[in-house]
């Protein structure tokens, strides 16, 4: 069409606007009635003028050589390393055994460091239960005065190469899952899912809470120990490309993984175990438990991100963790420093006589998922998820699709029918969050926010975008400075 | 907007057409660049004036007294029925339990009636598998002679109360599936699925089949007795309902479907049998095949359609089935008559080495899964399915939504989240189907043509309308004569 026929129509139609970025102009337009369509958009670095330039540094990719094609081309050997990863389940052992240290009174939790006096309500709730089941003190008050005196240490789980959701405790009795990234060689590890409602995770505490995990302890673990051993391997990445083509993304939604997991074992459990009783107890709370999953996708996830971390350069996102006071990712090429912010507070679906006012902040090691492309990045394959955490399908389907914003590659081993078998959106590029303002979009279970109640709810949350930013200008230095010698 | 901007716009933009019915004018819109919107449309009853009127008598629901006022309260109370029904699985029994006349050398097939001359070659190739199996026949050409000699009786499933998927053969010795509608109290019927490949429902008769079907009547059947009868019964229709949130469309697709039911009966299994082999053995083939849960589907269905059929003046379909020949089916309110056409060839994707002229005649009693509402119906919940049957996740969508046109209701204890957990299309209306030319769309297994080779692919087919147009004359002369004594 010629410039005078667009005239022609302009003055015949009237104007058609896209209103990008501040909203006001357009509330305006709609008050005139005048058609337009707004594009959400803020400026990169939400304006910061020093992020800015450092962000336009960072994606020159002008010659192999400048610091955006060092990003690329680190960015594509950790991206390489993460889709070749190919995590089996293939052990269960108790923590003690993984980690003999654990003896000394050393306890892992979810997220980034954090001390006693700053842990929120369940994470302290989780402690106090961790404290008994070990017997380390004789009732509640007592362990809370020994953790509040020093008497027991705390790590991340993520420094011993393990996850855990929400309060993610680890004790040395607990049984591990162990999964290893065949391709690669390294291993990854998580505890056994306990249920849902009244849990250890959700920060309970309760005698019914320590039961069941004593049984875990002593019944459950040894049991799929046995049983693991005699299969040999359980092949997690395919398993998983089964659940997200059966409305599963594996986050917040387990009910297909967990049934072919359980199909998967339950032969070979029944001739390996001369006591049928003791068979169909250890089959029992996974039938009955559509989480029992969660924990191997999160120890297959950790396994595969682990093999794309320390990638000299790489501005790939490799862990996304909160300890319910702060949430911290770590970044493939600024190594094991932890980029930390304030934990946002999730918005869902709360439990019968729960609400908003109830809930602990964001927590969990579980967002290893929507780091390695699931969870709230797989939504868009999983529509009956918002029945969970809230929204419509078409919102799902719109959450996947601005993770394609801020990642780098489509998963081809794990497909999402809905979107046509796209790829899941994988690889998150921490200079894209900066430069788009899109964070990432995580699913999430709900802890009140008092120790010793559990679950509330469940539903959706964001990083803060400090993390991202502090990555940023972290790998800015080290991209930068390789340079400079030169 | 005013008549004048309306013909001013005109003058501006040109003609906006939409084309509807035959395509001849749009495609010379096309050629000359001007934009258009086509509208797939046929005259009703495809221009055959007879039956336009009566289709036109049968819509008249301007009083309750008037046809179409009188089938419209049919449909409501058979629908009531059909939604109200609760399949549960209660049993299993070997058929000459059941029909004890079967030993008298009686054998059910699928579809409406067929006598042997006239069975297309897979079908054949079942019923000389049944006779070898139930040793009537030393080999397959003695059992050919006796089938040959009118020396074996045939009746359909349908008869029975009892469904078999593709030639749906039923033989004497073979444990049937028992699922009992609680609603209502009536029960229907369903072989146990023999897994893929060389199979008897597709034709084949070679030792491994009949070797596998015996180990069906003599292990496989009395094990799965002792484990329901020891459960109690399983609730068919939440299963589904879980299902469909899985992306089952429960006809081609029970990946979801058989790992829920394997989750279900396994621990019971496991503890009501002291010979832990015998448990994991019966286990394995339902942990191997994902099929597994289409016969109980199809019992499920023919449960649910049963209950709604047989109210006078329902033009609700409650039968579609062929038997490789001939597609018939049956309507709520003309009774067990049978309307029937050729059966058409199924279009779909082939195993390697095959292709349509492979193909064998649409055969089986599976479309009752469509009939109820899952299936080809149900596709746009189950975009993984066209991995099996062909086409795009876009066009399973539009298949479910064209079949809202042609059905009388949204099952809303089945939801598709895909469609924003839109019910299930239920329902049938034989006045829908010739008024819009629309033809139900069909998930099914092709078989090869020849007696003993298997199946060679799966794919979408539609029933011939002479089914339809035949069935609402006969429905036409049955609610008009009710009228005219007055």
């Amino acid at each position: 069409m010629s410039t005078p026929n667009r005239i022609a129509t302009l003055l015949h139609e009237g104007p058609r606007v896209l209103n990008v970025g501040v909203r006001t102009f357009a509330t305006a337009l709609a008050a005139t009635g005048a058609p337009y369509r707004h594009v959400d958009w803020q400026p990169p670095a939400q304006g910061d003028p020093a992020l800015g330039t450092l962000l336009a540094q960072l994606a020159d990719d002008s010659t192999p050589d400048s610091p955006g094609g060092r990003i690329q081309a680190a960015n594509a050997a950790a991206l390489a390393r993460i889709l070749a990863a190919d995590p089996v389940w293939e052990d269960v052992r108790p923590a003690r055994e993984l980690w003999p240290e654990m003896d000394d009174r050393l306890l892992f939790h979810a997220g980034p460091p954090i001390a006693w006096e700053r842990m929120c309500g369940p994470m302290q709730g989780a402690v106090i239960g961790a404290i008994l089941l070990e017997g380390w003190a004789a009732d509640a008050a007592a362990a809370r005065q020994l953790a509040a005196g020093g008497a027991v240490r705390f790590a991340p789980c993520h420094h011993y190469h393990a996850v855990g959701p929400m309060a993610g405790l680890v004790s040395p009795s607990m049984p591990m899952f162990v999964v290893r990234n065949t391709a690669a060689g390294n291993c990854a590890y998580s505890s056994l899912n306990e249920g849902m409602g009244k849990v250890l995770r959700y920060g309970a505490f309760a005698p019914e809470v320590l039961a069941r995990l004593r049984w875990m302890c002593d019944t459950l673990g040894p049991t799929l120990q046995i049983g693991i051993r005699r299969l040999g391997s359980v092949q997690l990445k395919p398993l998983i490309a089964q659940a997200l083509q059966m409305g599963d993304e594996c986050h917040n939604r387990h009910v297909a993984a967990t049934a072919l997991l359980f199909k998967t074992i339950a032969p070979t459990l029944i001739r390996a175990l001369t006591d049928r009783e003791q068979a169909a107890a250890a089959l029992d709370p996974i039938s009955a438990n559509n989480y029992f999953f969660l924990n191997l996708a999160m120890a297959a996830c950790k396994a595969m991100m682990e093999a794309g971390h320390g990638v000299p350069h790489s501005s790939i996102v490799t862990v996304m963790a909160r300890n319910g006071v702060e949430f911290g990712i770590r970044v493939s090429g600024t190594g094991d420093r932890w980029f930390t912010g304030p934990a946002g507070f999730p918005q869902g679906l709360y439990l019968p006589g729960f609400s908003q006012d109830d809930a602990a902040g964001d927590i969990g090691d579980s967002a290893i998922t929507e780091t390695a492309g699931l969870g709230g990045f797989a939504m868009g394959g999983a529509p009956a998820v918002v029945k969970v955490v809230g929204g419509t399908p078409a919102d799902a389907v719109a959450y996947t699709e601005a993770m394609y914003g801020i990642t780098l590659a489509r998963n081809p081993n794990w497909t999402l029918p809905p979107l046509g078998f796209a790829g899941t959106p994988t690889g998150i590029d921490v200079r894209k969050v900066v430069d788009s303002n899109v964070l990432p979009i995580i699913n999430t279970g709900i802890a009140h926010k008092a120790a010793g109640v559990g679950q509330v709810g469940a539903g959706l949350v964001r990083p803060p975008l400090a993390c991202f930013t502090d990555a940023l200008r972290a790998l800015g230095e080290a991209v930068l400075e390789a340079e400079s010698p030169r």
